[in-house]
């Protein structure tokens, strides 16, 4: 029996590693695909439509939108971000577990739409390491730092809405593990119906 | 912070390969103690009270019914069989995942009590390798294993009550992803709660 994909979103704080574990997914395992965005701001030099995103015009994106065509979008600094629903669907439908990196409200909207969608949010080991990531980037000034560590604060309010809290603590164990926790998330009943369907259907002709 | 164990119920069909699985995880891993049962039945020869099961007369035992020291219990063949709570929570409390082999309708009494309990489903890849394993024991005569598959069908309509179902084709992949599932668990928001409450107050105490 062909199984299908699961969408994952992975939300956490600035500075938790969500990046790194979803390139390191994607690179050890085979079952998965990075979900590609939608936008409406110019490619950089370099970027290729449908690797970094799929660059829209403006009109193509609100047609998106108008017919439903993305599974959450967001405005941000006069352009558009979105992630294409045919492509999430199609990538599943193969069968790849697709990720998708968003903050809590796009999550939400996703599990709206998509209610098998498997919520994770990452989180270091404790305050004070996140502290020191952010710290240790050396690229921030200490008001960026600050303003990412209040953010955080306000993330923290939502963890409750996820399926699982990811710890990043060693990333070679947190890659592992994270990937334990999207098989295991394979077998709970709700996406395992043809499964249970066929099996008492089964037992059903031995009882007969 | 210490982790505080989960409680684990594991039913399935008769034939599923359970006992052999529960087995192995508490072989392989520290982390798990087996649930011992109450009864009030006759030690058979070998048998000693703690390991196969607490022996109790009718009289202690209808008292811990009274004063609701049992998680569960039923009555089979003129005995009592029940789950005595204080074991089961003094375990949990060192931080021990204890597994507890139980039908439906006891998994499901337990659930209400443990509301954090962890329910597995164990099931073989499909109904003729069930089938194949009961006739495989070469014990049973047609009438009892028509009984069991009877029986299975029965058992088959309650499995979306479950958190997991665990398919057990290979046993040594089997082991390995159950106690992947278990792990998993433990990463829940709901089993969490105490981690995340720290964050929060650590990145409270920095926002200000």
């Amino acid at each position: 029996m062909k199984r299908k994909g699961i969408l994952i979103v992975v939300s956490g704080f600035s500075g938790a590693g969500k990046g790194t574990l979803m390139k390191r997914l994607v690179s050890d395992y085979e079952n998965y695909a990075l979900s590609v965005s939608m936008t409406t701001r110019n490619p950089r030099p370099g970027e290729v439509s449908g690797r970094e995103y799929f660059f829209v015009s403006r009109e193509e994106f609100e047609k998106q939108i108008a017919e439903n065509g993305l599974v959450e979008y967001a405005s941000y600094c006069d352009n558009y971000y979105g992630t294409p629903k045919a492509y999430v669907e199609e990538q599943l439908e193969k069968g790849k577990d697709v990720i998708l990196e968003i903050e809590i409200q796009g999550a939400l909207k996703v599990k709206k739409q998509f209610p098998e969608a498997l919520l994770l949010f990452v989180m270091p080991p404790n305050a004070q390491e996140l502290r020191r990531r952010l710290e240790g980037r050396g690229t921030e000034t200490k008001e960026v730092i600050d303003k990412r560590l209040k953010r955080a604060a306000e993330e923290a309010e939502g963890i409750e809405e996820y399926d699982y809290i990811v710890i990043n603590d060693d990333l070679e164990e947190c890659v592992r593990h994270m990937h334990s926790v999207i098989m295991a998330a394979h077998d709970t009943p709700d996406r395992c119906g043809d499964l249970i369907e066929k099996m008492r259907k089964e037992l059903e002709a031995f009882a007969k």
